[in-house]
């Protein structure tokens, strides 16, 4: 695509900021790992898939500069590192599995230089780069299936562009669909507190040259009850062994409503946002933020009286009954869940 | 109550601008009908039963500096005044109610002087208000019987004082039980696009010392699936003969989300609400906004990219079956809608 959310150059970091978009797409660099774990917190860079690679690089740029040579000084450095990325957001696999994917591969080589072992970690956050962007036009491969000519998809969020290296989940369908000359439409819910759907989904589907419709979160039951959406595809931040998928908070909205009007509901997402530790819902921990985020819009103008009692959770979890397949890089998962699951990932 | 909405004095329809709301109470006075109808276009007054009596004192606006004397003439004025004044928004009943009611008062007076049907129509203005705040206390009663002590409601847009004259539908049976000594807690949706929620609602809650917590439209299924809601109430702009009930966008959605959880739903409106003409929600019209609304937060900052296609509808239609009980001024009605509609209005 000709957009890339992630990459790294010139010994950094280069990611867009995605605070600026719809306005300005700015490019920033980032060497240090505490404007990296800022870079997350407040959601310059976001997206499970995104926040795996960031996290990856991340473990490098925590690393890059220990100046000994002994492995168990470096390891103290390393877990330091990994510790810190991890306190920035809680929710979303692919951070943590681009964290442990490093610590993995580091402890894998503890006998090569400290030297040696810096350039396999970095060349572990690229890999995690490059298999994302295959990862998701595997998941577009296999989502495009469901998407017929003239089909009209509902998405929340965003699980494009900006929440990969480069391609995008739910929104990596709906490319892959247009690339094979199917014309699809979308409705992009806005997504309020932080407004990923109005300023990043409806900007990057607009460059990719889809015909979208921006909707407040409210309407989608109308649309739903017109006949006006023939599915719903959402991205994942976190999904337990038995298919029940935490995403952005309304998410599980969609899922009740589109049970109601028996639309077909799809949540895609790579193998890295599997958790098969966690086995339901109950262990999925949702990150809590800003009242801000909804007293006000985006931080500027007041919206709602000073110091208003605020409840302001960043995912909810949609049970896997509402689920009707999860669109993975590895095909089409479909129910019984706990089983397919462990059949796709772990071969029994 | 300590908020008066609307009122009538020195020849002036004084209204709160509640576009300016939570910041500032701006009173404003209105002495020409073209001001009215920019004030329910923009909605600084707003709310079916308020609108209901905008609407009948607006028609006194509309023909208070009539200088003839001749009923022909002035009730080509009359039609004239009721024409424009239905022309501000097409969803809420209660506006065209008004507007009627004032015309039948009118031809049932025409063979009086024209200065004398113009104190009637006054009079008849006034009569609105002062039905309206009789009302919205017997709905608070009848409602209130539905809230024990500790229990948490959730609500969505501003079914309160300033939807109405003083006190609110949805939110009166809340005072109500407040006044009866009941602590009840309320979950109040923002309401995007503007914000009714978070700006009004939450605004006049604090006002009335009421335990209020403020969500995003999207956090309301997460919330009913941890167990947090006991019951939503809304309000309604136009109830069908089936009790299909038109309300701000997203009602349809918690209706929805409220079954799913099996909680129960209940829609606030005064008789002024009902529209029996209309079988179902096939005959209801619903207002289409500007898109500005959405990509922009109160028409300040822009917030999605510019020129996006935008679908902005105003309101949905809840379907009856998703609806436990109508809370009216006449008491609760419950399925059969259709049956029990017509007995309750029209003993029949």
């Amino acid at each position: 695509m000709n957009i890339r959310t992630i990459d790294y150059k010139n010994n950094k970091i280069r990611i867009i900021d995605q605070t600026k978009l719809p306005h300005k797409l700015v490019y920033i660099n980032i060497e240090r790992l505490e404007d990296l774990w800022q870079a997350i917190k407040i959601m310059r860079v976001r997206g499970a898939p995104a926040l795996g690679a960031a996290a990856g690089l991340g473990m490098y740029l925590g690393i890059k500069d220990y100046r000994g040579s002994d492995w168990l000084g470096f390891s103290r450095r390393l877990n330091k590192a990994a510790k810190y990325i991890a306190s920035s957001r809680p929710t979303a696999r692919n951070l943590f599995w681009g964290i442990e994917r490093v610590c993995l591969v580091a402890a894998n080589n503890k006998k090569q230089p400290v030297a040696k072992i810096k350039k396999i970690i970095l060349s572990e956050g690229k890999k995690i780069m490059q298999e994302d962007m295959a990862s998701c036009r595997k998941i577009g491969a296999y989502g495009s299936k469901l998407l017929k000519d003239n089909s009209t998809v509902l998405t929340i969020c965003n699980a494009g562009i900006l929440a990969t290296i480069d391609y995008g989940t739910a929104l990596g369908v709906i490319y892959r669909a247009k690339e094979e000359g199917k014309k699809i439409k979308v409705f992009s819910c806005e997504t309020r507190p932080l407004l990923q759907g109005a300023r990043l989904s409806t900007w990057e589907l607009y460059k990719q040259d889809i015909d979208v419709t921006l909707i407040a979160d409210n309407t989608a039951a109308k649309l739903m009850g017109d006949g006006q959406v023939d599915l719903v595809i959402t991205g994942a931040d976190r999904i337990a062994a038995n298919g029940d998928s935490a995403n952005k908070i309304g998410t599980f909205n969609l899922a009740v409503l589109a049970k109601y009007h028996k639309i077909p509901f799809y949540v895609s997402a790579p193998q890295s946002t599997f958790d098969l530790i966690i086995k339901d819902k109950a262990g999925i921990k949702i990150e809590m933020r800003k009242p801000e985020e909804i007293t006000s819009i985006l931080f500027k103008k007041d919206i709602a009286p000073k110091k208003s009692r605020v409840l302001n959770p960043a995912f909810d979890v949609t049970p896997h009954q509402l689920i009707s397949g999860l669109i993975t890089d590895k095909g089409i998962i479909r129910p019984p869940y706990f089983k397919n699951i462990s059949k796709i990932f772990l071969g029994k």
